[in-house]
């Protein structure tokens, strides 16, 4: 495997790892980035968390996750507020250039999405002054729309470009993750207005495999068990100007039951036949 | 309930009756129409359904469903084809104003969504002539986008408007089910379009209700029982100068498993107090 090689393992693949094991899979698998989440990060401790990536010589392509920020003005509110800000510091201590968000669903009892994507709007709002001192890109992600009711009301690449228009590029970016946009019959369009407005912060891929799981939360695989066309989803992405890392972020419970090395050989190995040929 | 109502109950909400059973409890419930099945109806024949409908003085709001053409060019699609073909004759001959198309998903082993989206509209094309001598307009239903690989590639009110923009509104509709469409972010300015462009066939109502089910064909929801926001959107869909019934079409099988002259009042009740009163 090339050094220069753009694939990056994401932690959620091999969940039941701890960090140390997820970073020494992942450098045994010759992969030169990992992408983090909060919670083995905070087992850990930040600081020696950074130190084992960086020992270990791996970048860092992102941190997961911020966000969650749907529910009206309130102390719960404020609390979700404060440990977004406390997301960014970590994703900065760990020189990940972006902060995953995921929206958040509707609030509990509430049928009102349009006000709930308008308290995301404002969430970015307050946090983007944040996000620009610490030098971290928030990155929206669009998540499938069948999280609409009870994880992310922003649901489309376009929704999630329109909420991060107001922002400096630099700032305020968005998520291609394939499983959840693979659908869209306007994603070519949306993939090409994200690279003009260079929103780009963060390219995911993994599969959309049938039947659906019974927790549809883990119905993820990785690329080439399923039905999605990386070659051309992938070819849209370049197409778009993005030279960035390339996550592999799958979550499904035979994955994580197996070997988290083997886990990382057949990511890489899926990255190099489906989607790296299509990156340049 | 006034016989001016609007409300019709669609056949698969009763799915374990029969059509006399189906007829009977829609008449008992005082609701002035039905969607039918093609099922249900050629168990007894479509001259005998069609009469036992109209003997019972019921509307027949619609007819489903055909479509399932995104094969390539052979003997299956052909026959598919002449299915749909059969399929319009059935509608005509109950009087149904429209017939109900799912487009279809991937076909086995392919990812290629953008070339089985293109074969939905040669089908179109097809099938187009024959509906309209039929009299019976072709309503082409998007579904959620979790439908996208296995049963349908029509994905959002947009793509459908688009895929029947270019032929007579008469012939080729739309269908606006609350489920497949209510997360969608650029939902009100689409339906406002199919105002626009006469194409609203057929507005269904049913809800979204989380945990999404372990089959997810049954996460349906009678009116209330889940997420949906149905005063909005039917708003919406009336502000677009949709005059015509309102079908209740609910897949579940706690419903399916409950009495079903209990179920027709129940849809019926969630329709008065729901939708209803946004329609005027």
């Amino acid at each position: 495997m090339s050094a220069a090689s753009r694939f990056s393992l994401n932690q959620a693949t091999v969940k039941l790892a701890d960090l140390a094991t997820a970073v020494r899979v992942t450098v045994d698998a010759g992969i030169p980035a990992i992408g983090l989440w909060r919670e083995p990060v905070q087992e850990v401790g930040g600081e020696r968390a950074a130190r084992l990536v960086r020992d270990a010589g791996l970048r860092v392509s992102s941190l997961c996750r911020g966000g969650f920020f749907t529910l009206p003005d309130g102390p719960e509110r404020r609390a979700a507020l404060d440990d977004n800000r406390r997301a960014i510091e970590e994703a900065a201590a760990l020189e990940a250039p972006a902060l995953v968000l995921v929206a958040g669903g509707l609030p509990a009892g509430s049928r009102d999405l349009v006000g709930a994507r308008s308290r995301v709007a404002e969430a970015l709002d307050a946090l983007a002054p944040d996000a620009a001192a610490a030098g971290v890109s928030l990155a929206i992600e669009p998540l499938h729309p069948m999280y609409a009711a009870d994880r992310a009301v922003v649901s489309t690449l376009g929704q999630a470009l329109d909420l991060a228009a107001p922002f400096d590029p630099a700032v305020v970016g968005v998520v291609v993750d394939t499983f959840h946009v693979w659908w869209d019959p306007d994603l070519a369009a949306q993939i090409a207005r994200a690279g003009r407005e260079a929103r780009i912060a963060s390219y995911q891929v993994c599969d959309w495999v049938t039947p659906i799981a019974a927790d549809p939360l883990l119905s993820r695989g990785i690329p080439g068990d399923g039905h999605i066309d990386f070659a051309s989803i992938t070819r849209m992405v370049r197409d778009a100007g993005y030279a960035g890392d390339v996550e592999c972020e799958v979550f499904r419970q035979d994955v994580w039951d197996d070997d988290p090395a083997a886990v990382a050989v057949r990511s890489l190995d899926a990255y190099e036949r489906l989607v790296e040929p299509s990156l340049s």
